[in-house]
């Protein structure tokens, strides 16, 4: 899966991931009037404005980029409901040829990952038979429980060529609260060594990785966040092979020339998100022209800005 | 409802959590042919399955204790059909009286944090009306992001008089890579300062708890594994005021007189739990005797034992 990511990046000439994370003051006033009047103002309903909402934007961006992002709580907050709507997003951006990578954030001690695992990218033995529960490509994985909570996610991915992406340093302002604290290694003869607690969660990645390599790439990558370009680009060093997968363009505050170092020499390594960005960008002032009417070709004409940005800022470098 | 889950333990004199963890693989024959005849080997012949056992077993053990702790990425493994199956247990086991804590780890950025929080212990606005998700009682928290991670899950805790776990020393046997891992802090006089990791988490978790007490507990509360009786001791001082969740006993390794440190003077502050050790009681030797048919009977036998053992360790405190 990895392969047929950089497969997608390489035709759509798009390192970006388009994050659905429909919050449904993002949903334009005409799909929930559509959802409500036939479920009623339910989780049904809210699940139902939800799916119109991705529908619309996945059918207008889909042959732009190589990968979509679904946030699962967004889809959790609406309960079982909301989740029968992930399932379908999932399935029907994979029947479009996208990439789906999960955005989960799962992780658990190892008998409990191996069930995250098996139910989010692998099958699940039922008697006699074989079921495969939400089968994304990907998905996030916190890796707070150490090797035995990441481990199982691996063994999974290897058999089934997918991909996880390790929660190393994310987005979020307050993510050096414990992300960044300075960890003590051994000390040498020049005193005490030390290094934040990012770099050592890095260092696992890559000996998660090690193991089961794509092409050129491992199944096993990394969250990043844009909104730490520095960071960033200490762990691109660090991490070669590992696939960095970069939220917090745009809404929160990256653009593309500061996510150049995210990127390898071979213009590969990283993959943007967009959330907000992409799918309400009928609700910011440079694409408010379309109106909600047209809220997915705003959202076109957002990715096709983005890619440019990054494509920009890539040769730039 | 940190009052309730003193209350219940008050009642019961058990300090004691069922873990609803149930691997199919735990589920007697005779209610898997049952599930499946009536749904063939597929995930909602699973989920049935699982159903049946997880109804079985509170029918027996419900008087008992004061809370359930169902997994739920034992459900999740089933895809929606399995998050169905969470949702009615969810809801019987309240009906019972008993106080839920969904074992969901979930943690994220602010905003997504903020929908996981809602989803699981809050409300959601679906246009004029208001629904509910998940509703369980309390939940677990992954603390890898920072507080704005586990902030939104704090101010639902305020308004729904809810709860949380924060996860700070987990039961694995690899939980110390990273939480154990010495975090250096400011240079005193007499060099470099240290502490570890989860003792950093266990701060702000008094720091998080410290403006939503109940009675005489924080709604914050902590997820310390029974497998670190030394950990346990040093977090309990720590915490004074935070409800501590312990997982691990029996089946990971701990017992009643190792777990006696995680209590407070007053024989409160702690609730132990155990999973495997209860659901699967049939399947251990010491239990046998009750048999497949039998095997909601062994898991009250379970219980008892279990009781005793921690009641029989705080008397010798």
């Amino acid at each position: 899966m990895i392969n047929k990511l950089i497969d997608n990046i390489r035709k759509t000439g798009a390192p970006i991931v388009a994050g659905l994370d429909p919050m449904l003051k993002y949903v334009p006033e005409h799909l929930k009037v559509q959802a409500f009047e036939e479920y009623g103002e339910t989780m049904k309903g809210a699940a139902e404005a939800v799916w119109l909402f991705n529908k619309e934007i996945v059918d207008n961006i889909y042959d732009l980029i190589p990968a979509v992002k679904p946030q699962i709580a967004m889809y959790e907050q609406f309960g079982i409901e909301g989740l029968v709507v992930y399932q379908r997003t999932v399935n029907y951006c994979k029947e479009k040829g996208l990439v789906v990578i999960g955005d989960v954030k799962r992780g658990d001690i190892g008998s409990t990952s191996e069930a995250y695992a098996i139910g989010h990218l692998g099958k699940v033995q039922v008697g006699s038979k074989v079921c495969k529960g939400f089968d994304e490509d990907f998905i996030t994985v916190n890796p707070y429980l150490g090797s035995d909570g990441v481990k199982p996610f691996v063994k999974v991915c290897k058999e089934e060529k997918k991909g996880i992406f390790v929660l190393v340093k994310t987005s979020n302002p307050s993510s050096g609260e414990f992300q960044d604290r300075l960890i003590q290694e051994a000390a040498d003869g020049n005193g005490t060594a030390s290094r934040p607690l990012y770099e050592v969660v890095g260092e696992k990645v890559v000996e998660w990785g090690a193991d089961c390599m794509g092409d050129s790439y491992s199944y096993v990558g990394a969250v990043v966040g844009a909104t730490y370009p520095e960071q960033g680009k200490v762990l691109r060093k660090m991490m070669p092979k590992a696939f960095i997968l970069v939220p917090g363009y745009g809404a929160q505050g990256g653009k593309g020339k500061d996510l150049v170092h995210f990127f390898n020499e071979d213009g590969l390594g990283a993959i943007i998100n967009s959330s907000r960005g992409i799918i309400a960008a009928y609700m910011q002032e440079e694409y408010a022209k379309y109106g909600a009417e047209h809220f997915a070709e705003a959202s076109r004409a957002a990715v096709i800005a983005m890619r440019d940005d990054i494509a920009g800022a890539l040769e730039a470098k």
